[in-house]
C-alpha cells in the first residue's frame, strides 16, 4: 500500500502542497490530535533529514507535542480532503475528536508511535531533535504585525525524519 | 543565460545537493565572501517562500551577514566545483579572497545587492526576515556532542526568497 521513499524525493510536492494544507499529527499521553498546517520546511541539518513545523502556544497540539516529542505529517496531494483540512484548521482538539468528526483513519506509524492519516498520500514520521520558541524582537516588523498581533507566537520544532513514504496508486 | 523558476521547483535538487555542498554568498559593508554550507531547509513560512541557512558565530560570514541582512545561495549541480567547495569550506574570508583564489565569478544578483557565483547552476536570492541564535539546552544531546563540543553554535537565518533561477543549458 505504501512505498518507502528517500526523504528528499518529494520535497517539491511537500513544499507545493503546504499552502493548501497538510495534517500535523501528534499523540499525547492520553489522546491523539491532528491540526492543519500551511507552513513548514524540509532539508538537511546536523547531517540529518529534517522537517520543520511550527505550533502556536495556544494550540492543543502544543501541549501534546511537549508530551510526545515526536510527530507525523500527512499530506493529501491532488487537492483532496479540502473540507477536512478546513475543519482541522479551525476547530480545537480540546472540543472535538477530529479524526471521528472528519472520518479520518489514524493508523500506526511505521517507526514512531504517532499515527498517520491513511486518507493522505505522502507521510513523514519525525522525532524532535531541536525546538525553540520564537524571539519576537528578531522578526521582520510586517510579519510580526500580520501574524502575531495577539502575541501568540510559534514554537519551532525541528524533527528528524525517521520514515517517509507515499501511497501507491 | 538564466531562467527564472518558481521557488519550489528545484526543492528536491536543493535538498539533494546540500550534502555535497553549496555556496552561501554575503556582501558586507566593505567586502564580499562565500562559504560552503552543507545544511539548510526550504519551504513556506509566514506565507512566504523561505530558505533557511545556518552560520556559526566564529565565521567571517557571520559578521558580514549581520551587516548585510541578505544573502544568496549558489548551487553547483552534477558534482561540479568539488575543489572550490573544499577550499571555501575550510579557509576563512579573513585570510583569503576566495573568489580570486578559486576563480569564481561574482555577478550581481537580480534583485538584491549580494552577488551570486556564475559557475553554479541554481541560485536563490534571500532577504533575512527572521534570525535566531541556537539555544543549546533545547538541542538533542548527541547532536550537541557531535557538532558543538567547542560551544561554537549557529545562528539560524530565515531568508525570504526574492528571486530563484537556474542556468539554461
Amino acid at each position: 500500500m505504501y512505498k518507502d521513499i528517500s526523504f528528499e524525493e518529494y520535497s517539491k510536492e511537500f513544499v507545493s502542497q503546504l499552502a493548501k494544507g497538510a495534517f500535523l499529527n501528534v499523540k499525547g499521553k492520553d489522546s491523539i490530535n491532528t491540526m492543519t498546517i500551511g507552513w513548514g520546511n524540509i532539508g538537511v541539518i546536523w547531517g540529518k533529514p529534517i522537517l520543520m513545523v511550527m505550533v502556536r502556544y495556544s494550540r492543543h497540539t502544543y501541549n501534546l507535542m511537549e508530551e510526545a516529542n515526536e510527530f507525523t505529517v500527512s499530506i493529501p496531494l491532488n487537492g483532496q480532503l479540502k473540507k477536512e483540512l478546513g475543519f482541522c484548521g479551525t476547530k480545537s482538539g480540546r472540543d472535538f475528536d477530529k479524526f471521528k468528526e472528519c472520518n479520518l483513519t489514524a493508523i500506526a506509524g511505521k517507526v514512531i508511535d504517532t499515527p498517520i492519516i491513511d486518507e493522505c498520500d505522502l507521510h513523514y514520521e519525525c522525532k524532535v531533535v531541536y525546538k525553540q520558541a520564537m524571539e519576537p524582537g528578531l522578526l521582520d516588523e510586517n510579519i510580526n504585525k500580520n501574524y502575531y498581533s495577539n502575541h501568540d507566537y510559534h514554537v519551532i520544532y525541528y524533527g528528524e525524519i525517521v520514515a517517509s513514504y507515499i501511497k501507491q496508486s
